[in-house]
């Protein structure tokens, strides 16, 4: 289909952009700014792969490498400006999610996952790196933060990407109206602060 | 064997509501509180799988999603109630770690494994879980609490079954007492603040 | 080559080594101390094995649980005297990095892994395991200290065994050329305090 590769590289640089931009918060070296980089890029893909039992893309594929390399650099050069932009982070962030809820799903079904776990596999793809990012960083977790949706345009993206691949109607007209749906629900949840219901409906302290 | 896939789906159950209640308590939202509480049920069974080299059963059985699904409805309507019994969250963590470290030795038996991985990988799919809900949650995991023996249980099980399989003895009746010894083990070892020595005979200050 | 079952053995002696210190320095009790030292000691492996999709060796071979546990009993009994001495930890974790790096890297060669998916599992192999002894124990990881440059000794190590084993001249001197360069230059690292730039050429405050 359209050019998966060239949309999984550029998810990957969105993600390993926000990694190594919450390095540079952290004060981490330019080393640890590659590392946390290629884990916010690579991690989700790489479970997804071992996941599903074959040789993880990234490992594959030498040109997988180059996309945190860039970010790192870009980050070290360009990261005085970038900080001037506020939710920078977020905005990458946002991208890689958008573009590996579609990546991460097709991949699965190409390898012959059922389609419940192909959408899980996506949403993992999604969110894997990011969640490997601030776990690794020892910070609380963007997934879990209860005053961001983070999970759910990564849920619907995989969903509707299932249901499309399903009706055969899986192309680049509907990969991209699918990626710029996730990414504007996204940018819009960030936006006016949607959320969803906590998590338990009780009224006793934590 | 008796239902091994029953007692799975009830230890992954168990599991993921102590993974719900713990989003609920850390005020995560209804969609923190499914992803932790799947991470929880399903996250030991998925790296003992992917040891073992052959699908995980979370991703090869759809049926697998259910518990973590029921137990995030039932921690949203019922944690109210819940929050009133204490010590529920070890509880259900006791029920989950009795039930997989019987099935996870087996399945890993049953792949041929040797029965010392099949014991080590009985205790990981027990306490994997766990740890990985405590780490995404960013806090100090419950196995290391020094005053509460935590992964003793499991490791008395796992090695309990290891001895009964090979004595050809893994039956339906012996399951069930390994699974009842290991759960009380649990549940007096709580109550009676049960622990082993620290890791070092040391008398300098940490 | 070089009996490379002791060496990946002794590096994880050293590597359980430095993740049972942890746990005596954390307060952890003494199965905390052996979990947390199989972890650290054989959780890089592990990981490149899992990526290799071969059955990791510490479960192929019971004798890869035999470090961590001599590991645990010597913390217990002589980290009183072990905490006289500075920078234990550290001269362990080095000695662990040193046979990792080529441990690894050669696994990945023999393996079929393309040489740059060697270099980086290789040193996936060298960081993984104390990265998730750091992850677990809740405190951010050593290997994302700006002060450190915990990682390059790695990259080299790794790289140099790639080049050496390319022009056919890895045998048992050039492993242990290699071995004893990693180790100084790590030594050397921390006695100078030798550091890489940060991961921003910024002036804002973080």
């Amino acid at each position: 289909m359209l050019a998966p590769l060239v949309l999984d590289l550029l998810g990957t640089f969105f993600f390993a952009i926000s990694g190594s931009l919450l390095a540079a918060r952290r004060g981490f070296d330019i080393i640890g700014s590659l590392l946390l980089g290629s884990l916010t890029g690579l991690g989700g893909g790489v479970i997804r792969d071992v996941i599903l039992g074959v040789t993880p893309n990234a490992f594959a594929n030498p040109v997988y490498l180059a996309p945190p390399v860039v970010a790192a650099v870009l980050v070290f050069f360009l990261s005085g400006t970038v900080a001037r932009l506020p939710r920078t982070l977020l905005v990458f962030d946002g991208g890689g999610l958008a573009l590996f809820c579609i990546t991460g799903t097709v991949i699965a079904l190409e390898h012959g996952a059922n389609p419940i776990a192909a959408g899980v596999l996506g949403v993992t793809t999604a969110v894997g790196g990011g969640l490997l990012r601030d776990v690794v960083a020892n910070r609380d977790p963007q997934l879990f933060d209860p005053h961001d949706l983070y999970a759910v345009p990564a849920m619907l993206g995989a969903a509707l990407i299932v249901v499309v691949w399903s009706l055969h109607g899986y192309n680049p007209w509907t990969e991209a109206a699918v990626a710029a749906l996730v990414f504007a629900f996204r940018m819009l949840s960030l936006r006016f602060r949607w959320h969803v219901p906590l998590a338990a409906v009780s009224r006793h302290p934590a």
